[in-house]
C-alpha cells in the first residue's frame, strides 16, 4: 500500500535529523530561548524581509491556530474564516474552546474574496442589534487552501487593504506554506506575507519537519506578551531548541521551497495523468493536493493499492477525493499512481 | 408611536407587580430557596405533571441558555441548532463563550427536523476524523421559534425520540411559550414539552413577568449540581423570590396562558388584515409574531406611527418586517394598526 | 425570627416600587437604551463629577464582576485580590470560568494595601520564569470590604498611584458602596471612586434597589465595545429600564446614601451593645456589617430569636458570626438584637 | 559552563533517536493510530499491570495537564493541589483558561496529605453557601513533587482512599516519574499508580525523550472521548508516531527506570557533597532534584561554572537553590560540581 492520503505520513527530512542528531547532547536553555532558535528567528526575518518581526515555534497547526486567535480576540470578538477553512471543520471547536466563534463565509474553490469579507463587516454594523451578535475582528485565510488553491497577489492584497480599512487583523495559516511558495502559479513571497498580514505561520509539520509551525507576527501589538499565551496554550516546547534546529535546517539553502516544489512537481505528474483519462476535478492543481472526481468501481480499484481520504460526494454516481503528495512522495509512488490511473476503466 | 417591534416594551401584568407590593417587606432566604419559589416549583412541577423535575429560576434567556448548555456540554461537545435559532444569532457568541460550538443547521419556517438531526449525527460518525469534528450532544429548539411557528406534537416527538436514540439531550427554549401554549394550532402541552425533552423552560420576560425564566430539568443526571452552575454564570438573583413571586402569580388562575392567549388573538387581527390586503407572510402567523412583506414605500408609511423591526430583504422592491403583541399589547394599537394596514397602497 | 443574616432579606425601598409602579405600562426599548437608564446614567455621572463615564446597569454582583474583569484582560492575565474577597471566595469561580485566575494576597481587616501590590508585581517581573506565571494586570477592591471595613482616601489613593505606575487596571467593588458613603469614617466620596479607579460600581441589590449595580467606567479602552461584554455574559436585561428606573429612585434626593446611613446607625447600635458587654469583634465595625466573637451558648441562645451567619473559629470556644443591618432594617429589630446581647451571660 | 539548571537542557537518549531514525521513512497514519502507538501503549499496560487502562500520548506536561483537567471536571469543579503545585505556580494558568480554579493545599515538603483532602471537602460541604463556592473534585499530585520528594505507597493509598470515599478523582503529575521509579526510598510500583489513581502519566521529556508524556487512564468515564479533548487542546501531534515511538525504546529493556536510576544516583553524590559540608537542604534529597541553601557568596562562586536555578529565600543571608541531574548529566559534570561544592568557604 502507498499512502497518499496526507503529508505527514513519513518523519522528518534528512537533513532536519541530521542537524538534530549533531546537537542532541549540547546543552542549551529551554522554551525558546536558546540559539537555534534565535538563529532560526533571524534567517525567518530575513527570507520575510521582516526585520521587526517577532517569530516563535509552536509544535502543531490547531494549536498555533487557537494560540493566535486567542491572544488576538476581546471576547465578544470572532473570526472570519471561509466555511472550508481549517478551524471552522477539523479542529474539534479548538477556537470555540477559547470562547470565541469562528464565523464562516461560503467559499469558492476554498477562498473567500475581500469583498465578502466587507460585506460581513458592513451587514454587522448596520444591524440594529449589533451588540447581540458577535463581532468579526480577524481574518482567517490558509495558503495554501485546504482545497490545495491559492490566494495570489492582488486577492490578498485586496484582503489585506479590506482589514486595515475596517479594523480587522489578518492572519494566515501556512500549514502547508513550502507547497505554496513552490508553485508554479504563485506569486504570493514570503515579504508578501509579512507585510501583507497581522500574523501568519510558515508550516514545518507538512513541509520537511518532524512537527513545528513558525508564527511570524509583524502587528507590534500582537507581539505583546505572546509567549505568556504559548505556555499558556500548552505550546511551549520544554526543548524549544528542537524547532528552532528543525527550522535552521529547512530554511538553509532554500530547502524549505526545494520540498515543496518536489511535492508540487508530482502532484502536477498525477493530475496530468487524471486530465488525460478525463477525470475532472473539484478544483484545479496548483499544489500538493489533488481532488479527482472519481466513480465508485475506479475508486476500489485504486483503492486496492493506495490510500487516499474521502473529500465529498458530488453526485449520485461520482466522489471526490483527496491525494496528496509531499516532501516524501517518492517518483516511485507517483509513477505507480499514475499508471493506476491510466489502467482505470471509464 | 405605538410600539410593536418586541414583547418587552411594558413592565409586567398587574397581578405580578401586586404580588411582589404584597410581600415586599417580608423577610426571606435568598439565591431562590425561599418559599415563594418553593411554592412556584410546586405549581410548575404540577402543571408539568413531573412530580421528579428540578426547577429552577434564572433572569433572562441568554443567561438561561448558556447556562444549560454549558452545564450539561463536556468540553468536545456541540449543539445542534436551527441556523435561525436565537443562541445562533443574538446572543453575542454567549455559547462560545462557555467554550461550546453552536452546530446550525438549515431550518424551514424556524424549524429543523428529526430526519436533520439523525443526519448530522450519522455525518459525525461516519466521518474518519470524527475526532477531529465538535461532537453533537445536544438539539436546541425554540418552542415557539424564532419566526413565530410552531412544532407539533408529531414533530417534537420525533425529535425526542431521535435524540434518545442517538444519546443526545433535548433542550427547548420557551422564551415566548406562553404564546405556544395559548396557540389555536398547538398540540404541545407543558406535560409534553416535560415528558419530550430534557430541559425546557417557560418564559417570563415576554409573557407577563418584569423578567424571569423557569427552567424544569427532567433528566436527572443535569439535576446534579445545577445550582452551582447557575451561581457561576451570573444568573442567581440574590432577592431569588422575586423570580418565584412572578411565577406564582403568572401560574395562578391560568394567568400564564391567558395572557399568551391575548398575545396570539391580537395577532390574528393584524395577520388577518394583511392577509385582506393580500400581503404576504415570510411565515405562516401562529403565535404572537408576524412577519408581512411589505413594500418600502408601505413600510416608510407604518413607520410614521408604528414601531416594528426590520427582518430580512426579500427581493429588490420587498422587505419582510416583524410585528409583535404581546399580554400588554391593547386592543387600540391592533385596531390602528390594522386600520393603517388596510389603508395601505398596493 | 428576626433575620440579621444579610442585606437582601427584603425587596425594594418604596419609592423604587412607586416608581416601578409608575411607569409600568409606559413602552420603551429594551436593552438599556431607554430615557430612564438615560437619566439614571446622567445622574451617576453628575454624582461622579466624571461627565465623560460610560455608566452600565447589570443585574447582580457575581455578573457585574465576571464581566468587567473577562471585558478587562487578555487571556494570560489575572486579577489581584485580598484572599477574602468576594470573587476570590463566594462566586462559585465566575472569573475562572471566563478564563482568569484571581491572584489573592493575604488581608487585613479586608484590606489589602499598596505595598503588597507593588510587591507582587515586582516579584512577578523579576521572576527568571515570568512567562510561565500568569501576569497580574488588575487589582480587585470592595469598598466596603467583605468585612464591612472602608479603605480611607489615603489607602485607595496609594493603590491608584501603584496601579498606574505599573499599568495594572483598578476596579471597585461597591455592592454596599451605600454604606460606605454614609459611614462616619468615611472619606471617599463618588467622585473620588471615578477619580481613582478604572472602574467600579454603586451596588443596588443590597442598598434599597430589587436588584441592580451600576457600573462606571472611566477608563476609555475598557469603554469600548462593553455592551457586548454585557450580552455576552448574559447581563443584558431585556426590559433594562427596570434598572434605570431603580437607580433614579435610588438618587433622588440622596436617598441612595440616606439607606445607607439608615443601616450603618443600627450597626452602631448593635456594636455599641456587644461593646458594653465586653463582646470584641473580627474587625472595628464602621459600616453595616459587625462580627462579634461569641461563644457557642451564646449563639445558641441568640440563634433562638435572630437569624445571622457563621464566620470563623476564633479558638476553641470563640466563633465569630455576621450581623447584617440594612435599609430595610426596623429600629424595633435592633433594639430587640441589643437587648438580646445584653442579657447574655458571658 | 555546566548546566544543572533542568533536566531538558539536552536532546534525547541515544537509543530514542536511534529508532526514529530507523523508522523515519516509514509510512504510518497520523494522530497516534500507528503501530508504534500501539505498541507503546501495550508496553505501558503491560508495565502497569494494567489491561483496561486506555493510554494516550501528549507532548508535554503543561498541555497533559489541562487536557486531563478540562476532560475530568465539569464547569462549577476545581482540582485540589499543593500549593507548591505545577499546576498551581508555573503552567500560566492553563487550567484557569479551561475554566476550572486550582483549589491550594498547604504543602509540607511538596506534598499533601489524605487529612487535608478530607478536611477540604468536608468544609465544602459543611459551608452553608456551598453551592457559591468551587466544588472540589479532583486532586493533582505529583510523583515526584516539585520540591523531589516523594509520596510512600501509604500516602498514596490513603489519598486514593480518601478520593475514592468522597467521591473525587485522583490524577498524578509523573513528568519526572522515571526518578521516582528508580529512587532508592520508593516503594511505589507503576502498578500501583494504575491501581490507586483514575489518571496518571509517565513523563518523558524529563527522563530521556525528545518531548512526551504518555497518560494512562484508569477510569471507564475518563477514557470516554479522549482523543477529541486532546484534539482540542491541541495536544493531538499529526505525526503521533514520534510519541509511540519514544516510548517503545524507553521502556523496551527498562531503559525508563535505568535512566531515572542514573540521574537519582548523580543526585545523590551532590547531596553527600553538600552534606559533608553541613549545607542543609531545602526537603531531603531522595530523586534527581536538590534544594541546597546557600548563602550569597558560596551561590556567586558556584555560579561562575555552574548553571542552576533561584528557589526561594530562606532568610537575610541565606538563599535556597535548586540543582537538577538527569538521564544526560555525566558524571564528569558531577564531579566537578561536588569538588566546587566542598571548596567552598562557610
Amino acid at each position: 500500500m502507498i499512502g497518499f492520503n496526507c503529508d505527514y505520513l513519513e518523519g522528518a527530512h534528512a537533513r532536519v535529523l541530521e542537524l538534530m542528531q549533531q546537537t542532541n547532547l549540547e546543552q542549551t536553555v529551554g522554551y525558546g530561548e536558546d540559539e537555534y532558535c534565535e538563529q532560526a528567528r533571524e534567517m525567518i526575518r530575513a527570507a520575510c524581509a521582516a526585520p521587526d518581526a517577532a517569530v516563535h515555534f509552536l509544535v502543531g497547526g490547531t494549536q498555533t491556530n487557537m494560540t493566535v486567535i486567542a491572544a488576538a480576540l476581546r471576547p465578544h470578538q470572532g473570526v472570519l474564516a471561509a466555511e472550508s477553512g481549517h478551524i471552522a471543520t477539523h479542529e474539534t471547536g479548538a477556537v470555540e474552546a477559547t470562547g470565541h466563534k469562528v464565523l464562516t463565509l461560503p467559499a469558492q474553490e476554498g477562498k473567500i474574496h475581500a469583498a465578502q469579507i466587507r460585506e460581513a463587516v458592513a451587514a454587522h454594523r448596520r444591524d440594529a442589534s449589533f451588540e447581540h451578535i458577535v463581532q468579526p475582528a480577524m481574518v482567517y485565510l490558509s495558503q495554501p487552501t485546504e482545497l490545495g488553491t491559492l490566494y495570489s497577489h492582488a486577492e490578498l492584497s485586496e484582503i489585506s487593504a479590506a482589514c486595515r480599512e475596517l479594523g480587522l487583523l489578518l492572519f494566515v495559516d501556512g500549514a502547508r506554506l513550502a507547497y505554496a511558495l513552490a508553485a508554479k502559479t504563485n506569486d504570493v513571497s514570503l515579504a508578501d506575507l509579512a507585510a501583507l498580514t497581522d500574523v501568519f505561520y510558515l508550516g514545518g509539520t507538512k513541509c520537511g519537519a518532524l512537527f513545528g509551525e513558525a508564527v511570524v507576527i509583524g502587528n507590534p501589538l500582537l507581539q505583546q506578551d505572546f509567549r505568556y499565551l504559548i505556555k499558556q496554550r500548552g505550546g511551549m516546547l520544554a526543548k524549544g531548541r528542537l524547532l528552532g534546529l528543525q527550522f535552521v535546517a529547512l530554511l538553509r539553502g532554500g530547502l524549505y521551497t526545494e520540498l515543496g516544489r518536489h511535492g508540487d512537481l508530482l502532484a502536477a505528474q498525477i493530475d496530468a495523468a487524471c486530465r488525460e483519462k478525463g477525470i475532472s476535478m473539484l478544483a484545479p492543481t496548483v499544489t500538493n493536493q489533488l481532488f479527482p472526481i472519481f466513480t465508485q468501481p475506479q475508486l476500489d480499484r485504486l483503492a486496492v493499492d493506495f490510500r487516499f481520504s474521502d473529500w465529498q460526494t458530488v453526485d449520485a454516481t461520482h466522489k471526490a477525493v483527496r491525494f496528496v503528495t509531499s516532501w516524501a512522495t517518492t517518483q516511485e509512488a507517483v509513477t505507480a499512481l499514475c499508471r493506476a490511473i491510466r489502467a482505470l476503466e471509464a
